[in-house]
């Protein structure tokens, strides 16, 4: 998806926050949000949102000194989730849908996003976990995805945030778990997923985990890793969850489910749906919709 | 008030919507929104929001070649407010206090803003004006207001928006009118009010009418005329409508009493009220406040 104006002031938005959370010294601020400015006024608007994401956190972690500024916010969520881990595998295990309630809770775990919204509040997270058991979902896709995941051999499945990683989890528990390799970020960028939130999530002990050599908000291919390269080209599915994902591989040509909440309009104005809404989306679908 | 980081978001939001206003050729509202970030990686925040406002918008005057972009929908909201007139009137009149509910009116009026939101419905109007009249509204700074009224030899009424300027009729009728004038903007900026509303309104039939000599969304004394300024000086209270004439004489050694909507984050901070609260607040509190 490439970028939209009206993506520009968003990024401003997330700089101002993110250099918040970043540093309390007001110069070290001021300098970030002056140089993401001047760096927005020169932008290449063909270019996905995630690359100048991964711009802006760049140069936050480099004035600040700081190679992971969502350290605590990664923490905070992570914990969130643990603690409600036991409650969420009951909801599934007492459900008539395991699959789909999974599912479910996997798309709304997605709300934990601070690249979205650098000010989310735990009420946010339960309110979309809340929702998420009655919203409306595409049944089509998910009895398609169920089909692509009997049929692939392999399975790449891209988290996206801290926190949102424990509800992959609940998902996985319900997949082919030898078929599935996960894939987290190569560095912190945000409040993405690294390793350390695959670890704590158990997710190691299950199905093979690898890092994409990358510190963008998504999938920018050309700034992954050659191995994780050969592992997205390979795959016979990939399930990619979040927005950056979505951003960064909406048109690639490979057989993947996006599974997000659509948490900005300019989103939702490119998947056809509203704010708020639950998506599971097949990219093959947006090929043979432009056939 | 000065501009606040979390302004710079909405400046650029406020370029992309007057732009797409302003003109269709898609090469002139780009080099808009990018010199407009430009300009606003190098600004000074001690300035005033509508300092910024003022520079943007003789940006796109110059660029899309249009001295009043906003020409149309002034014209749209003069018509709205037109034919609901004697309708509001009627209203006043059969008000137990009809000086509060025509200062409500004119309160409510304020949301007719381009500045604030470039994508205003008259859906929004009538929704501000069906809440006005029950709102909560300070009704010691109404008392305050009566009895400066009356103490007051000269009062100077600062417009703000077309459309709004009906609502401010409303109000005006129920002042000593002899002792009022009224000024709008020197030159067309936003859908801020000009001569030409002045009259459309009937307003230049029933007190003076002055322009201020200026092209800011705001009352930027340096960019005023020098017989602005005088008046200015000389006025025993000022009455100042919206969230510009707000931000740019909020620090002023005068007697004003403001009338607006806040309309955005930043104001209800500086304020301490709620986004969409109705205002009337006297200077002077400020001033006393602050000793």
């Amino acid at each position: 998806m490439r970028t939209y104006w009206d993506c520009i002031p968003c990024f401003i938005k997330q700089s101002i926050e993110a250099s918040a959370i970043s540093t309390d010294d007001k110069a070290i601020q001021e300098e970030i949000i002056r140089q993401t400015l001047k760096m927005a006024s020169e932008m290449d608007l063909n270019t996905t949102p995630p690359e100048m994401g991964q711009k802006i956190h760049r140069l936050i972690k480099k004035l600040t000194n700081s190679p992971d500024p969502y350290k605590s916010v990664k923490e905070k969520y992570n914990k969130w989730a643990m603690d409600r881990f036991s409650n969420f595998k009951e909801k599934i295990k007492t459900s008539d849908k395991p699959f789909e309630t999974a599912l479910r809770l996997a798309i709304a775990g997605n709300i934990i996003d601070y690249g979205v919204n650098g000010k989310l509040y735990s009420e946010n997270v339960q309110h979309s976990i809340n929702n998420a058991l009655t919203a409306r979902i595409d049944q089509q896709a998910i009895s398609e995805l169920k089909e692509e995941i009997f049929k692939a051999k392999t399975i790449l499945y891209l988290a996206d945030n801290a926190g949102e990683i424990i509800f992959d989890r609940l998902f996985i528990e319900h997949l082919p778990k030898e078929k599935i390799t996960l894939a987290v970020k190569g560095e912190p960028i945000i409040n993405d997923a690294t390793m350390e939130d695959a670890e704590l999530a158990g997710l190691t002990d299950i199905v093979e985990v690898i890092n994409n050599g990358s510190d963008a908000p998504g999938t920018i291919l050309k700034s992954c890793s050659e191995d994780f390269r050969s592992r997205f080209e390979d795959a016979d599915l990939i399930i990619a969850k979040g927005q950056g994902n979505y951003e960064t591989l909406s048109d690639a040509d490979k057989n993947i489910f996006f599974m997000l909440k659509a948490k900005c309009p300019v989103i939702a104005r490119d998947l056809g749906c509203e704010v708020g809404e639950m998506i599971l989306r097949n990219s093959k679908a947006f090929r043979e919709s432009l056939i």
